[in-house]
């Protein structure tokens, strides 16, 4: 059935099992915030041929993705989620299955963070396009700030990098899994096609801020492009030690190390944190994370981004080679 | 200049003047909620060729009626506007004044309604797509539903209905505007392309409130399918007095009288209000409202929705004639 022969109404019904009390359809949604907190709101666009292709994304997984990107968003910000409203754009001749395992895919990821979807909306359109909302709540001095990042504090990553692209790359080239271990296979496949938001890096944080500073952003644009943006935004610089970046090291086994490189810079959609913070509880939280977190660098006055490599040779990282969608 | 030669973050910049406090391209805004009020959240997907074209809707005009299509189901609810969150998919081969135009549209309506743009997401698309969620707060003793028309009452609507359509159908037909004066003119197309809200009906509504039941949602779909959706959300009927109905008289001046009657029901977009409560309060709003606010016909507890024309035939409203997106 295709979501021409159901309708927009009729898809709308099939959809509210997915949300709690009857809420799709209406004008809106009711939702109590704590009065001690602040509201957290993000939203993002994505679209077909774009950001999720029928080729490397089963639907669940654009659900997922659309889901994964939002919260990741939350957590950046150091808030928990609530809730959540899809706007779907859906050509006519798109199967109602495809749209109701994109919702099952969504609610997946969410109900491992107790948040709803409370609304939407559905109209057609040539392309599809999903498009979310994300509410979540923090107290006023858990908020986490891009633009707050200081001289001496350390720079940590909370994961792996690199790897939702090298997971794309199998999937685009199924030729290359020959070269990748069975369970490796899986692991970069499902770090593309089922990211987790680092949304439980957030109690350790919330502990640390109440006596630090902490500035920080998610890595969903790369790496390099967290790193870029924070020094933009706080007016500072970085020094990035490339031999502290922690990568897979079966990446060695099927693509040269500038391809490795590259992807774990540049690759995008990891959903890591990049914090800046006081060294000694940087070092602190590395331990508690465990074995992917690392301190890859510190944040320095001069406002260039420098990459020193196991050589210390330093390579100043360009602004230009950031993350942009159109090119 | 095309959105493909400035890029994603070239253009956010660029927009970044219509949001306060440079919260565009951060990962979240942060809100305050009065916390003796609840959130309301809405959500609209729009998409050129469906809801807007080039021929009816210049670009501010976009913006304009993509806001007040949000702020009218936050109406709709009871909530005051707080803020907006706007994703945009956009063709590089769009123009960015059309893009900054389209923002100009929204911030003229927002600022009526001291309502900021506090986030967004820019993405490419081949389709012009409009994605806007839109959050108001509400005293819970406040909240309007749907769900709650109860027979006996009495339902009011707030203004003309089927001037949006009469507008669209000069835009798309200029040759018809011979038949019609020239103040009538700029009004439908006003009402067609910047049609306003009804949250001046609000305090009215919450004084009301405080001693009654009142239920209600916004006319955007349809008056039709406003009375429907109301019935069955409320598990009533309603009896609706055709002659009650208030429509532009000129309109009988270019088109049949079936016409006429066809755009008030079905036409859509007029964002009024359609209010369910008790007589003697109805009668009083209506009072206050002033000329156009009509009370129409009475909830009652046969499921049907009855039409009764000026010679009182009557005449069973189809819940499949409610506005429907697929066809």
């Amino acid at each position: 059935m295709k979501v021409k022969d159901i309708g927009e109404q009729g898809l709308l019904k099939k959809l509210q099992s997915f949300c709690p009390h009857d809420i799709i359809g209406d004008d809106g949604a009711v939702l109590s915030i704590d009065p001690k907190q602040q509201l957290v709101v993000t939203t993002d666009i994505l679209v077909d041929g774009v950001h999720f292709s029928e080729r490397t994304t089963p639907p669940d997984s654009v659900g997922w993705r659309a889901v994964a990107a939002n919260l990741s968003d939350l957590a950046a910000m150091g808030a928990t989620p609530l809730a959540i409203t899809v706007g779907l754009a859906l050509p006519g001749e798109l199967s109602v299955i495809w749209v109701e395992q994109m919702y099952q895919g969504m609610s997946k990821l969410l109900a491992m963070h107790n948040t709803a979807i409370v609304g939407g909306d559905i109209c057609r359109s040539e392309v599809t396009t999903v498009s979310i909302t994300a509410f979540g709540e923090v107290y006023p001095n858990h908020i986490i700030y891009r633009s707050t990042a200081q001289p001496g504090q350390v720079i940590v990553i909370t994961g792996y990098h690199g790897m939702s692209r090298a997971g794309l790359e199998l999937l685009i080239n199924p030729h290359l899994r020959g070269n990748v271990e069975q369970e490796m296979q899986v692991r970069l496949i499902d770090a593309h096609q089922r990211p987790l938001p680092r949304l439980d890096v957030l109690p350790y944080l919330w502990e640390i801020m109440e006596t630090h500073q902490v500035a920080g952003m998610d890595s969903s644009d790369g790496l390099a492009n967290a790193i870029v943006q924070i020094c933009t935004m706080s007016g500072v610089g970085a020094q990035i030690h490339l031999s502290r970046v922690p990568y897979i090291s079966s990446l060695s086994q099927w693509v040269s190390p500038e391809q490795a490189l590259d992807w774990v810079l540049y690759g995008g959609e990891d959903f890591e944190l990049l914090l800046c913070l006081p060294e000694e509880v940087g070092m602190k939280l590395v331990k508690t994370l465990g074995e992917e977190a690392r301190i890859i660098g510190k944040i320095v006055e001069q406002k260039s981004v420098i990459l020193i490599d196991e050589n210390q040779q330093q390579q100043e990282l360009s602004l230009s080679q950031g993350f942009q969608h159109f090119s």
